[in-house]
């Protein structure tokens, strides 16, 4: 088992190690005095877990909201629908919601939390490596509008964090490939000794020692800008295409696809700017190849463009992309809208 | 003009006084660097200060939304819709809302500014009485659910409060009066003086200096407990009762006749108690009825008792009752569930 401490407006744990989920009542104990716990998990998780979790909560009266699986369902009418049963099962502002799933499961019922009587407390217990590396930390919530995704949400970190790696065990490969993506781009951005363990071993790699430096990287950039002013920009490496590659393929292509493509994309164009070596973009190629991912996108750059335009991360007429120096090195890189179709043209 | 500068987790200014309307560019301009403004208003409001408003926003891009007038449009439908409003006409993080109108207007406006991609910027125009004094100020944001009133909301304080007391002369006399019940109680939490000057000239009492007052009182409140978590509760004082009130006449009663009848029955519940003195009690009835507001309920103990007990004050089995020790001094009094209705009966 290891814990990192995450340093931020709040202060909490996260828990990483095997057979924890029988425990999840032990650690929560800790971290809140709820009275009631209603558990929030897709259609995909709680048939594998439900049981274990509630089991687990036998202490407290818990209550249940599951909905059915997939992006399309991280939206104002299940958060709508969330918040009602809450309501109705008269939750208080002392009482605590368990988010049990990836990173959709993660996001909404954090966005219920944060604004159901005005905010109360939530634990995460990621199920993908997504949500174990990457939305489960951190404090970052959203559902999306029919314009574009995560276009609203709220900062409201989680009071504790329980990650049980044995719940990866039941991945589909395609969902776990799909979280690889992210930590793929903690090795570019942060760690390159990171990233070399990851070209000897992929897909094998070390699952504890890898989520949890992740997770550590993760609480650093939290730590040192929680509100994504500046540096926290950075964690958007390939999102800023990626998420134009998803909404391109009207999410057909999963997040974690499309930040691969997305990621292999902005490295290309940082060699073709100067920015990086040739060396250090056929990295990044290879071994997201390795792990499975795309490389490339089937959209034009003008498709990609028009997507990446209404991406949350612009403002004003400039976007920051988030470009590779070396391997464990980006810089945020404020660019014109304008240059933006010939950048991603540069960069397929 | 008076200006009443409020300091939390982000610092902000009230201004309050004659014509300010046409110079809401001058002063947005201070404050926010927003190339584009959705103003938001209700079907009251709009046909009286919507042109007005916009022209004074000239040297912006303006967009505006415009909903149904009342309580019930304050509600998840409207504001997804809201949000997909400035979804569509692509508002950035760095763009701003205006809330032209009441506490409904305020409410959705600022809720819907601080889950807007995570949090934008937005300025309270209040236009009437109860939102000038108190929800215009201290940036709790809230929509109701099925179950109960502002069950959903964030803190989030706005940028600026511009009060144009001009605004108020439109008002109907039972929405103004309305918004007295709310003035009349921060006398009774805090000011004698200022509650004398309201026993004096009733419903001609100096608009200026008594909105000015309010303001920096509740100003003063929301710098010791931002949050709600001690002294803001104080400004609950009627509030327990009256959302019951509200409640079980479906709404039907207004925010702030409900709070009135709620003071003046908790103040004989304090007198029965021997925390208030009998003249303490009558005063407080007395200056009520002046301003033509009710001092008790039709509904009966039983009633507001299950109406109360869904209350988002509740927490556990605890109700924070405000009771009045004198006038300018109030108490939190921690009461158990179990006697609300007994205590109901006695204020009755």
């Amino acid at each position: 088992m290891k814990t990192v401490e995450v340093t931020a407006s709040k202060n909490y744990r996260v828990v990483i190690g095997n057979a924890l989920l029988p425990h999840l009542g032990d650690f929560l104990s800790q971290v809140c005095k709820a009275q009631k716990i209603a558990i929030v998990s897709d259609s995909n998780v709680w048939p594998l877990f439900g049981k274990t979790v509630t089991d687990a909560l036998a202490g407290y009266e818990t209550v249940s909201f599951v909905f059915p699986a997939g992006e399309e369902s991280k939206n104002g009418a299940t958060y709508l629908r969330l918040l009602n049963f809450l309501a109705e099962n008269k939750l208080t502002g002392s009482d605590c919601l368990v988010a049990l799933g990836g990173g959709v499961v993660g996001d909404l019922t954090g966005f219920a939390a944060a604004t159901y009587r005005r905010g109360i407390a939530y634990v995460q217990v990621p199920t993908t490596v997504l949500a174990a590396v990457d939305s489960s930390v951190g404090g970052k919530t959203a559902i999306d509008l029919d314009s574009g995704k995560n276009l609203a949400g709220a900062f409201h970190q989680p009071s504790l964090v329980l990650c049980d790696l044995d719940t990866l065990n039941t991945l589909p490969k395609d969902i776990f490939r799909d979280g690889c993506a992210e930590i793929i781009k903690y090795g570019v951005l942060y760690d390159e000794g990171l990233f070399a363990h990851l070209e000897e071993k992929g897909l094998a790699f070390d699952r504890k020692q890898v989520i949890s430096r992740c997770v550590e990287l993760k609480r650093d950039v939290v730590a040192r800008d929680e509100f994504d002013r500046g540096e926290r920009q950075k964690l958007n490496l390939g999102h800023t295409l990626g998420h134009g590659i998803e909404a391109c393929s009207h999410y057909e292509i999963s997040h974690g696809s499309a930040v691969a493509a997305g990621m292999a994309m902005v490295s290309r164009l940082a060699q073709k700017l100067g920015i990086c070596s040739a060396s250090c973009a056929l990295r990044i190629e290879q071994v997201l190849k390795a792990f499975g991912l795309p490389t490339n996108s089937q959209f034009s750059a003008k498709e990609l463009y028009q997507c990446a335009l209404s991406d949350k991360k612009r403002s004003g007429a400039t976007v920051n992309l988030i470009l590779p120096e070396k391997i464990g090195f980006c810089r945020i890189a404020p660019t014109d809208i304008t240059k933006m179709e010939a950048y991603i043209e540069m960069g397929r």
